[in-house]
């Protein structure tokens, strides 16, 4: 895209030179000082003459005065910026010059003078009168404000027209000059405090073509609860945007510095996991979705028309990360789609999220992998908040959150010793049951008070709560090899050591009511020799949300999936 | 796991005074010197008594001396190796003992002496004499050889007879010497080859419990094509293992040193792509993939039962990634799976396969992802072989396939010079068609010999050949800003700039034959505004087997999906 100064100069000038070939040359009338007859004229004629030679001069004059007017009116009129704005074509790669384009996150005040070139979009826009413009201009994380003033033979009056028709999302190229602020921007969601833009040109690259306004803007979109609240008892009040609103124009709230944040946070949740397992000797694998038994537990899977059969989606990549640990592979991890034929409406189940897993052989007990698991997640929630203060400042600005504590050594203890602080607090709860929801936070609550940590590892589950393939404990046969994470009191990793012997496998498969021939190949692979092992299974989208506090687990999902939604 | 020598003597002692208990004391009868009748006996009658006395007394003789000779034997018997040797009892973390595992990697000869502990497979078992068992022992990678040879007082026959009948596969814990070896060991697939273990102690940690014998051994399953066809006229002619047989039985399969290589090297691709992306400002996304409508083509996705409708599988991340462009992102890049329900049948299509996609809004011209695209990928040629040398040398060993030659800068043609060069070639071949498989494996061998490149960027396919959502060149309306890449004449990657005008992209729908009210969502992103943007979609197996020149597409997935295999 080129809008060079040269051909914008050359225009202006061919537009000057237009208006002056519409310039009148008045003639002026030459009468002669004789009668028709040839006979010189008398005194009285020749004052008569006079009379009518000024009537005319003077008719001529105001001819002129009239023309010149109509002149000026006109040159006035000559849009000598038309050069200077309005829509590019449309971008097929028509040409590289390599022009450098400018960020919005470099843009301040000690670069007053300077020339930029940059494309942002135009998050609001006022027209305080027809002469100017005020825009902000935003580019993901950044938002500079910006002024279109109309200016003699720089900026034209059609120019600042054109620009203030402009709606918000539009994209656009921009040219101008950066000019120090005397006093800071007051703006919220203004980024660059110190500095703003005096526009030149201004180019869309892409319009809003929606058949009617758009559903909401990005800058309402970032409000929090608080605000909006306190905004109704002024002459101003703010619109809540709900979350199925949200939900419908994902693409439109997506542009949210919140969300922004909120996604780089998540890609940083994953970068960490693999950093740590990477150095730890794992290995990423990608195990097959498509699954031709319903396993597991039966009932919440999907099932797929498969060619003239049928398949079911993986709820997990359970079965498969154990095979892998029985094909030697030792330690291994997965982050990808898990699947859930669950009928839950609730703020903390989807459909379809993102599973974290890990599965690892291990020498002597299965504390070595909880151990792992408790130490990946202590540098996990201190280096996410290091690494991304930026976009954790910003979420926490929409979402006031407490900062998410953990100690250096994330507690551990028993199902037991839980039931028995509820129980102590007045909770009644039967033996060898699960937690409800609500005890589960209780939990959280109690072990925040006693050991300041939001986190907390709960070890040795009953064994009648957790799946077939769950190791009894070597004592007490009501009890289990198995752990959850609970985050703020709800549950975000869940684990076990597994039974790597067929045949107390097809034993605790037979008292859970599974057919061992439903599952040869998962069986085969204990058959054929196994290390001892244990794993965990994570909800990337539940660490998010309960992380920062998003409320939702929707709000931690990219386009998130429930048994209502399947769109956009 | 515990088997402490205190133990072991202590049983040992108690086997011992086992042995004892059974030894007969033998009863001397007590002969009276009197007739039955009470008269005193005559000289004759004492002789005879005396001669059936000393019978008695060397019959006794005998039965002591049998009885002592049999006592000698059955001490001789007592298994003083018992605790030496078995099966563990089943892991279920017991205890944990902090006990330090040693790693067969770092065996070699210059540890000459040291005791050591480790775990392993048995890979190969034999036994050239009842006092001897030679045994492979294998831990991923590495392999030792073993040997336990009966030995007084320290290694009972007992115990060399139990081990010689332990199968392959078995995993078991190894106590015992490293002895430096005076000749280099001369099995293929051993890697330690300067040192062998002596053991002392074999436990068995998990056994085979298949029904039959295992359907082949991991050594047989390492054997290149050339040394099978070599071996037939050898009287040790070796089996081939067919594909079938090898992904039916996939969990040991893919215990070969090969098959763990590959999959490291499956790593290796996935951890450059996001080393590169990641530098360059990337985030990763975790898009859906159950959509509400069958999109993009719409005869090859999978239906999905979604509660009391329907739902489909995603069959490229395509949709959502182009949305995430217009919510402003960027540039994103995901590692997911992807559903195709073609049911092809060919060595290089899977149903199911791992997608590497990357999108990326630009600002002048769809080159400055192209140029991107061409970075990555010489950055991850180049590195991976680098990185990944052992296991491309074991790799190589099954599958051996010339060196991947990549120059610094991937070579760039476009699709009408292709056609150019085949038809150089004597390729018949239409204007604006595109390329069969056998013209595309052509394509590359000629670039091959003119750029001294196994990998190509050809750009500026005909539009005709692409999808909807692919942007028209600006001047030729024939042709499109597409490209694929190809990797030794066959393509593993395909991309485009697309189509961020809603009003083209409906018209381009029009044409296509979808209807723009089947992809509301879709659409709606970029009437909301979208930056210019390019892409492409890349098949992760497919990289990996044709670098790798694994002639199937199968030996590159974990566990591969195709219209005929839905397990394991």
């Amino acid at each position: 895209m080129t809008t060079p100064q040269d051909a914008a100069s050359a225009a202006e000038g061919a537009g000057i030179s237009q208006a002056a070939s519409t310039n009148e040359q008045v003639e002026i009338k030459q009468v002669e000082e004789l009668n028709e007859d040839g006979t010189p004229l008398s005194d009285n004629q020749k004052k008569k003459r006079a009379k009518a030679l000024e009537k005319e001069r003077k008719k001529a004059e105001t001819a002129a005065k009239v023309a010149a007017e109509k002149e000026a009116r006109e040159k006035a009129d000559v849009d000598f910026s038309a050069q200077n704005y309005g829509a590019l074509p449309l971008n097929q790669s028509q040409e590289r010059t390599g022009r450098a384009y400018a960020s919005i996150a470099q843009f301040n005040g000690s670069r007053d003078g300077e020339a930029v070139f940059f494309t942002a979009r135009i998050q609001t826009s006022r027209s305080p009168s027809a002469k100017m413009v005020f825009l902000t201009l935003r580019n993901r994380f950044d938002c500079v404000q910006a002024v279109l003033a109309q200016a003699p033979e720089r900026v034209s009056k059609q120019f600042v027209k054109w620009a203030a028709s402009l709606v918000p999302e539009t994209l656009v190229a921009v040219e101008g000059t950066l000019v120090k602020s005397p006093v800071p921007i007051e703006s919220a969601t203004v980024t660059v405090k110190d500095a703003e833009v005096r526009i030149s040109k201004l180019h869309v690259i892409s319009a809003i073509t929606t058949d009617g306004p758009l559903p909401f803007y990005v800058d309402e979109a970032v409000r929090s609860d608080a605000e909006v609240a306190a905004s109704q008892s002024t002459d101003r009040p703010m619109a809540t945007i709900g979350l199925d609103t949200r939900l419908d124009n994902r693409v439109l709230d997506l542009r949210t510095v919140t969300n922004q944040a909120i996604f780089r946070i998540q890609h940083g949740v994953c970068r960490l996991f693999r950093e740590y397992l990477e150095d730890a000797d794992f290995i990423e694998l990608h195990t097959p979705k498509l699954q031709g038994a319903a396993t597991e537990s039966g009932a919440s899977v999907f099932k797929v028309s498969y060619f003239k059969g049928d398949a079911f989606l993986a709820q997990s990549p359970q079965l498969a990360k154990q095979m892998a640990i029985s094909a030697d592979f030792g330690r291994v991890y997965e982050i990808g789609p898990v699947f859930r034929a669950e009928d839950s409406n609730t703020p903390r189940h989807m459909t379809e999220f993102t599973g974290v897993d890990l599965e690892m052989a291990f020498d002597e007990h299965y504390h070595e992998v909880l151990d792992l698991l408790r130490k990946l997640f202590s540098f996990i929630f201190q280096q996410l908040p290091k690494r991304y203060a930026r976009e954790f400042a910003l979420v926490k600005r929409q979402y006031p959150v407490p900062d998410f504590e953990v100690p250096d050594e994330v507690p551990r203890i028993t199902f037991q010793e839980a039931v028995d602080m509820l129980r102590a607090d007045g909770v009644e709860i039967a033996d060898n049951e699960d937690f409800s929801t609500e005890q589960e936070r209780r939990v959280g609550a109690l072990v925040k008070e006693k050991y300041h940590s939001d986190f907390v590892a709960i070890d040795k589950y009953p064994l009648a709560v957790r799946p077939f393939y769950t190791m009894p404990d070597p004592q007490n046969p009501a009890v289990s090899n198995s752990y959850d994470f609970l985050m703020r009191g709800q549950e975000i990793l869940s684990g076990a050591q597994r039974v790597h012997d067929a045949g107390l496998l097809e034993k605790r498969m037979a008292e859970a009511g599974i057919k061992p021939s439903d599952m040869p190949s998962y069986l085969n692979a204990f058959r054929s020799g196994c290390p001892p092992h244990a794993g965990a299974g994570i909800g990337l989208e539940r660490v998010v949300f309960l992380m920062l506090g998003l409320g939702n687990i929707r709000r931690a999902s990219l386009f998130p999936r429930d048994p209502k939604r399947l769109e956009p």
